[in-house]
């Protein structure tokens, strides 16, 4: 079913997804791409910048991906050309959940391509505290009603 | 060791890393955070608008994150405010290898904490055609010599 770009109008807003960031899944992703001590290693995090470990920023990305395609990315998302100013502005730590907002601010139809629309939207992540840990402007490419 | 936000000087360029992109690995990433068909189905990846199965983009950052802290990222880093203009440019494709190509473009001290300084570097990440598959304006916290 799913919805198409021409469902999509502009000034909607969805709060959406639940995802806890374990200390263990933390370290895991953290160890393969982003090994620096802040976010593999408890005990010297503990002295270093952030006072602990917190999550790798691509983490949280990735987390905040799998919120989207579990709710609101379906079979016409056609994929993305980007993201404009990512920011991180609070570090995730363990135990922390997340959850994602998300505000249709432009939708427009491609010119060169009639069978798709480009949507962009102000996303931000929160934690539990309802802190907005993470923002950022995702451009998500979405078929047309054929 | 290391180098210092006092070593860097805009105008440097760096060449770096390698980083194969396996197909068992791009399903992994996506089955986990970007469970799209086409970054894991690799049959009905044939029929979708890439032609087969391509990379999460998501999974391109942490890749060239990896890269990052391997090569060019030391103990001095503190961490990233953030990122603009994220771009994926190309898909990329089961047994693609990617290198990385980061140009200082601006080094600046920070008012508020004087331990630090904030290194900002047009990033490209490159195919083993010598595409160019995704950029970024990357934004990196380095702390000052002291």
């Amino acid at each position: 079913m799913g919805r198409y770009f021409d469902d999509i109008a502009v000034g909607e807003v969805h709060e959406f997804g639940r995802y806890e960031m374990t200390e263990a899944e933390i370290i895991d992703f953290a160890r393969k791409f982003d090994p620096q001590s802040f976010h593999i290693d408890p005990v010297a995090a503990r002295k270093g910048p952030f006072g602990g470990v917190i999550a790798s920023g691509w983490h949280t990305c990735a987390a905040s991906m799998s919120m989207l395609v579990g709710n609101v990315l379906d079979e016409h998302s056609l994929g993305s050309p980007g993201v404009d100013e990512l920011r991180w502005l609070q570090p995730v730590r363990p135990g922390d959940v997340l959850r994602s907002r998300a505000k249709v601010i432009e939708a427009r139809a491609s010119k060169s391509r009639p069978d798709r629309g480009i949507v962009k939207s102000a996303f931000e992540v929160l934690n539990q505290k309802n802190e907005v840990v993470m923002t950022m402007t995702a451009m998500t490419i979405i078929r047309r009603r054929p």
